[in-house]
């Protein structure tokens, strides 16, 4: 089964800043229940339905299909709202591939970097600009940041 | 926007019977809300991943992607139970095609037919076989079937 196996991380500075453009991502959800995730995302000028289910540990099982962006555009209007809308820097760092989410819309003011490992064990250097580890925090996910967003948090 | 226009039936007779070989279909939900269902659907040796949106009069808009088969036996896993199973036999009656569906597991005994249209006002011919329409009635939904099978029904 195609498994992702991921991490996730606030920053704790800029640093990462100024070094590669951002791609701007809006994605919605056909369901958002944690055992059938479905998604529907456009990334730039590519698109793509998506189905995941339940996270254990750090991994899931993942089938992505690219569908063209008319499509997309038209099953995001099926979505659930509002829409999660990020922008998408891929920052190199210590031979792995660093993905800086910065949040747009109601979750404007939330930035998270993601890693993509090969096995849930793998060893990774965490980057200088990398803060506190909230891969098991579900607030976090991007189904339920479609739900719940950062806005609507009460930042105590 | 892609729109599928169909209508579904009961059957009075088995006269439809012996004419077509059935193809195995076994299909289930990643999603049953009525704004955005999604379907993985096996049909022989092909699958699909399908999302629909919510049907009006008697349309609604679809979304239909072929994938790898393995992939589908992985999404069928995620589905709430029970899977939908049924053989399907298509049958040309005047110029159309009239699909049956013969329903295996918990919706045993349950056989409806359906015509695809091009307009919502398309006129058609009924074969001698056709009894009830059933078009707006909710509990006849595969994505319903699914959930509340045929066998737990009460037959008054």
């Amino acid at each position: 089964m195609p498994r992702e196996i991921e991490r996730k991380f606030l920053l704790k500075s800029d640093a990462w800043r100024g070094r590669v453009t951002g791609v701007t991502y809006r994605q919605g959800y056909l369901s958002t229940v944690p055992e059938r995730t479905v998604r529907v995302r456009i990334a730039g000028d590519h698109a793509y339905l998506t189905v995941k289910g339940i996270t254990t540990r750090h991994s899931r099982s993942e089938f992505e299909y690219p569908v063209p962006v008319a499509d997309a555009e038209q099953m995001l209007a099926l979505c659930e709202g509002p829409l999660v809308e990020k922008a998408r820097y891929e920052i190199p760092h210590a031979g792995k591939t660093w993905q800086v989410d910065e949040y747009h819309g109601d979750n404007r003011g939330l930035i998270l970097a993601e890693i993509e490992l090969t096995s849930e064990d793998e060893k990774f250097e965490l980057p200088e600009w990398i803060g506190d580890e909230v891969s098991g925090d579900a607030r976090y996910y991007n189904s339920n940041l479609a739900r719940n967003p950062f806005a609507a948090w009460a930042h105590s």
